[in-house]
């Protein structure tokens, strides 16, 4: 499981929009993953709620991650697609995405997640956003080959 | 037009995500909107493309504006959700999502939109990414009120 | 609860496609609706399965009548839209559709619904279908006014 | 063309559905088919309109032809997800589903459509929903081996 938390923790913070928008990694497991975004002004929509699109990048973001903790070793994971629904405003001074797997294919993966507002120290929060996604896997060729591989990716999805 | 032009404005303007990102408000027109990111390397996913919550993010955001230009003078909009397919790496030098009204009820209006991708001075361009959104319309209270307008937005979607 | 089952079974028994299909309501409770359907040649794609279509009225129909059950007395509710997600071959002798409300606003709910695949007499089943859906309350107007209700439907969502 | 109409027809002409709903493959071309659906009483919902679970069918089915048009010769295709907004009461006395192809990838496509209600001979219609499909190509085994390719198409999406 460490192996797993490494290979995980390592592409997270790799992420330069994760960085951007202070998000953390907060949690993996076997098919799941948490991720923490902390509220900042940065952050806001035009009303000073927590926009829309940090809310979908961090469940994106944990969903994808849950799918590479069931992915096959030689693969990567893109997201092929997903929907969200945003049931409330995003109201908060913290915000958890969590990101679990439904059901792991060889090609696609269907993952689930739901992202969580916390307004106090304490365990209780209202869920703001809730979302379904496919994502797919690609599989890698060996080290150094790394501008095959993305066009390949490149040429899978598109 | 200008003062349609103006409400977006001033409302893109006051949104903290946009600004983080780096996004511009491109172009408004009734039921089209259009907004520009420029690459740059705090918006990556871990390979060094533009992550999808970035893409994400100003693809809602071209939506929902889009949705507003059509919206009753009374009304503010919120994003109740949407679908985005991811087809392609957001491989480029600066990305343009374009969000356009397809249908504009009372009560909710559907968007479709999409975000290009250019990679050089020229006009030509890949589309990256695809959006299908629904964005409900909000009864806004006079001003003032906007403490009582917020509850009544969160009461009425949650 | 009785009052309960009797509006949605009069509503579900009022519907075409349903008895075209073949499909029982199975379950009523406040917040989840169950709806059975008995694997028919009928109802197959070209390779001899149950065809997406089938499964999705099925899954479609529970979830909308799961938000029924957490509607305003005086509203009906209509499908805004849905994603579903197909997650393999819909084999089997007989399919549950499982829709679940997860959040009931005054405007919108959102629900969340699976279709389970039964192939033999005991209670295994496999997931074949993951939708999320979002349904609106139409507001009714008094009976004997049917014709208005529905231009008004017509209206709010178009 | 005609070898692909040819394929598209054979396949269509295979799925009990479709002959139980009453629709009629219309228009088949590179990356573009469309399906017609008269009305019928066995199709309504409890209003008397054409119930979603029967628009879905059809436009899901568009959808997923069109890719097939565009997919590998050695290749089906399954629906992987879609999502569909259904923006007013499908009134009208017979439905076009019209689906397109956007984006041709060697594991997935993208596809979206609509359907068109008619209410008179000629050609005004209204749009009454919006869907955005991923369909995955899935490689077929040689003839005989019926059996083996679809455990195959089992193992990959499930």
């Amino acid at each position: 499981m460490s192996e797993l938390h490494d290979r995980i923790s390592n592409s997270f913070n790799a992420q330069g929009l994760m960085k951007t928008l202070g998000a953390q990694l907060a949690f993996v497991a076997e098919g799941e993953v948490h991720i923490l975004l902390p509220y900042a002004p940065s952050l806001t929509q035009q009303r000073g709620y927590v926009h829309a699109g940090a809310v979908t990048s961090i469940l994106d973001t944990a969903c994808r991650y849950a799918a590479l903790t069931r992915a096959p070793a030689d693969c990567d994971v893109v997201t092929a697609e997903f929907k969200i629904n945003l049931m409330r405003p995003a109201i908060g001074d913290r915000f958890l995405a969590v990101g679990k797997v439904q059901n792991a294919g060889k090609m696609l993966a269907v993952c689930t997640g739901e992202v969580r507002a916390f307004t106090s120290a304490d365990n209780e929060y209202k869920v703001v956003a809730l979302m379904q996604a496919t994502i797919a896997n690609i599989r890698m060729r060996p080290r150094g080959k790394a501008r095959l591989n993305d066009a390949y990716a490149a040429r899978i999805l598109a």
